[in-house]
């Protein structure tokens, strides 16, 4: 069961633009404050920060992700999540496309 | 005066990626039904068609944009916007990013 739509929240009309755009996400703000950010990341291997913790929640297309400290390379698709801690890293690699919600704290 | 958020609308969490990522929008819906997309264009050369006629509002960055039937590059920059008829096309050039919303209809 994947997350199609988010209802109810107020969307930032600037993307975010990381990896010379390997990586574009929106933010979006819920009536009580809570921050998450939609996006995508296209065909690439990557090592992204956390500073926040983040739940990464996939809603199309999939990744394989291998948290910081591990050795295996595990595969995420549509309405899998996997948690990554704050202060902390994890690499990602993505043969076609991964969509996804990013939920912070 | 840019359009920095927009509240009160449900959002597609799936990007819609053109030109191998050159192009990344999210859909929007207002709750009246009417249908936007917030999105960005990275540094390239491209070609759009419409369908519906469809207003580019620039919320960051800038692009050139020449519209089918004519020879003038025009620049269009934050809170600058320009139409494009229905069943038309444009050509756009971006050397950073442009950021945009799609009005349609």
């Amino acid at each position: 069961m994947t997350t199609e739509k988010i209802a109810g929240v107020s969307v930032a009309t600037q993307a975010n633009v990381y990896f010379d755009g390997k990586c574009v996400s929106h933010g979006i703000t819920y009536p009580d404050g809570t921050k998450k950010s939609v996006g995508v990341v296209l065909p690439a291997t990557l090592t992204f920060n956390t500073g926040a913790p983040e739940i990464m929640e996939c809603v199309a297309g999939s990744c394989e992700y291998r948290l910081a400290g591990s050795d295996a390379w595990l595969k995420s698709g549509p309405g899998d999540k996997f948690s990554i801690p704050a202060n902390s890293s994890f690499d990602i690699r993505v043969a076609e496309a991964y969509h996804y919600i990013c939920h912070f704290g």
